[in-house]
């Protein structure tokens, strides 16, 4: 019989309980697991399994009997410092916490490694979809050179509303709130922090060193208007939310922000809540993962997995990273733009003085949009500033990364 | 330093010498592993690794310094004896056989067991697409209900170059050839007997018990005329040949066959080469993994993340399954079918006297396409004698199963 204690009793860890103590996938585990004590400062009267519920954490710490802790709480605190003891009491961790692992992961692999325990957060990204693992097992004969994900449920939901039923970024935003896809407080959804945690984690875990969240350029969906869903449409493009990332050998370029997708890439028909993360390797070529990026069940049979993992293989082949990763702030690889701008009567000559020949979309009076050719990042930066000194400071309505 | 052996210096026993003697992705084994032998009945002179190639197993097998066998013969005869020897003997195996894992998968999971070793199949299904992996461990809470795959890239190929160029099956075929993706003698891939292996082998690992591929009804896509090709594409369907399976709990319903597929559903953009495999669990609902599903590179990339998975982690978490798997021939759901007869003038009267209730497609004169409502398949194969009854013997051209 193996004793595990779950730490915040929310959607996940909810979940995670009903599974275990549920029983229905015991028998895959070889040994009976047991949801022994559950962590959270409410009281669950009338809940099924209110009588495991302390507020007191020493006493899970304490009670040798456990030796798996589940961290659903989410955020830094105190689920930080919490699985630091956990780890150095010699009990292993599984996380659904992004958070956490993008902030702390290089530190606390490293002490679970001298602890001799395991770290495991295949939760932390895709929710059920199976990708941590892959990433660190089955592609092991690979050289990793390039991760590029829809890694956000809400947003790729609202931006699908947007493009296949017309309506605007608050509507969806709305709509989503309303269906329980958002936060009432959306920001670390719709600002991208959400994506970038992901990006950072998978990019530290294919590349070999951390990759800290902070350093990682960040936008979100919130400049995203109707307008530009139209002109995206017209061309046969997408847009979605990408965090994406490529391994320069010396270090690591990632960044998370609107990309138009055209018609035929993977990723342009993923739709609703579903995730999907493409992954190149150097001998596989693109592989890609795809399932629902979040939910309940979902999710807490991904922590479940890690469970079963170490009960059955003592978490042999864990996953793990070095801290020190470097992060490139410049995109290495040109690209094209899509710009869209207020005309004041001199926009589509100064258009074609700055950046040469473009392709020109056909615009509402008013506007002028166009797609740059390929382009280096500081180039196209010092066009942008030369078109903003002909046009006007406020010129510039919207800029949209093309693959 | 970890010596392993190659039976096989074809295609890709010969992507895993250059990988593993090629040195670039040992850091990840955390201890060498070399290639210290090769067998093949050919000589290779002039190849870099001509003096490893051997044609006596029994040197191989009675050399204690090579603890794992790599075996990318194919076939069954000799590769099953020798895998057997090679468990004995208490070698662990790691191979690319389909044919082999889907036939003695079973006998061949327990004798490794009982020799405390590993026998690893990863690059039998879906090339360097992880999912034999995923499927074991990371979706282990839950009860894989079903499973739909696009699982011979040869046959995707001919099927999307009949879509996209208008091209004949015949020349589709040719074409294949002429590029390397089919072999000169087809019929394992156009039969859909490679397609049936792999549904074999995922269903035994995703329900636990051995499912006998030859207890699997097999159609292949000999049968897709471009007429059928120009319907499908008019309703808005794609054809793929799917393999698919179901856990009845008490038995497996299996089939390979061709489907159409209404455009959204995530398998029907799946095109050229490409594989993807969508595996329905209880808690994560329908996750997909998709990439290029054969190639040297990604089926040798494969084939060596077991190496180093036995090398690194002792091959824990092997999959298992038990022998004994019961077979169900008939769908347990009711379909809509495809059906396209020769009309002698007496076609749309018949069909609608026994089918009832069909959807009419625009046809060319002389037939009659119609697609059926959902109906159990021994109903609708009393329909088609029916309607052979009154249209004569020769006049149903083709049926297809539409998802």
């Amino acid at each position: 019989m193996v004793n595990v204690a779950v730490l915040g009793y929310g959607t996940v860890g909810s979940g995670v309980v009903e599974i275990i103590n549920g029983g229905q996938f015991l028998k895959k585990a070889g040994d009976e697991i047991n949801v022994k004590a559950i962590l959270d400062i409410r009281k669950f009267p009338g809940d099924t399994y209110e009588n495991l519920v302390t507020d007191n954490y020493d006493n899970i710490l304490g009670d040798d009997e456990i030796s798996i802790i589940v961290e659903t709480m989410g955020g830094l605190k105190p689920a930080y410092d919490f699985t630091k003891r956990a780890l150095l009491k010699g009990k292993s961790v599984v996380t659904s916490n992004k958070e956490l692992v993008a902030t702390h992961g290089a530190e606390l692999l490293s002490l679970a490694k001298e602890n001799n325990v395991s770290y495991l957060f295949e939760a932390s990204v895709g929710g059920g979809i199976p990708i941590i693992r892959p990433l660190n097992n089955c592609l092991a004969a690979n050289d990793i050179t390039s991760i590029l994900g829809i890694l956000n449920g809400t947003t790729n939901y609202i931006l699908t509303q947007m493009f296949k039923n017309g309506v605007s970024f608050e509507n969806a935003l709305s709509d989503a709130q309303a269906k329980g896809y958002a936060e009432q407080n959306p920001a670390a959804d719709i600002e991208g922090h959400d994506a970038c945690r992901k990006i950072a984690i998978l990019s530290s875990l294919a590349y070999g060193k951390h990759i800290n969240s902070n350093e990682i350029k960040t936008e979100g969906i919130t400049k995203i208007s109707s307008a530009d869903v139209n002109y995206a449409e017209a061309e046969g493009y997408s847009i979605k939310l990408i965090g994406r990332s490529k391994n320069l050998g010396d270090g690591v370029y990632a960044c998370v922000s609107p990309v138009m997708l055209p018609k035929g890439h993977p990723l342009s028909d993923v739709e609703d809540v579903f995730n999907a993360i493409l992954v190149n390797g150097s001998a596989t070529g693109d592989v890609m993962f795809y399932g629902k990026g979040a939910g309940k069940l979902p999710t807490a049979s991904a922590v479940v997995a890690d469970v079963i993992d170490i009960v059955k293989h003592k978490g042999y082949g864990a996953p793990f990273w070095e801290d020190g990763g470097v992060t490139v702030a410049i995109n290495p690889d040109p690209v094209k733009m899509y710009v869209r701008v207020c005309d004041n009567g001199r926009g589509a000559s100064a258009v074609t003085a700055i950046f040469g020949e473009v392709k020109m979309l056909k615009s509402e009076p008013g506007e002028i949009v166009f797609i740059t050719d390929n382009l280096p990042e500081n180039e196209f930066d010092d066009c942008i500033l030369k078109l903003q000194g002909i046009l006007g400071q406020d010129s510039i309505i919207n800029t949209i990364t093309v693959l």
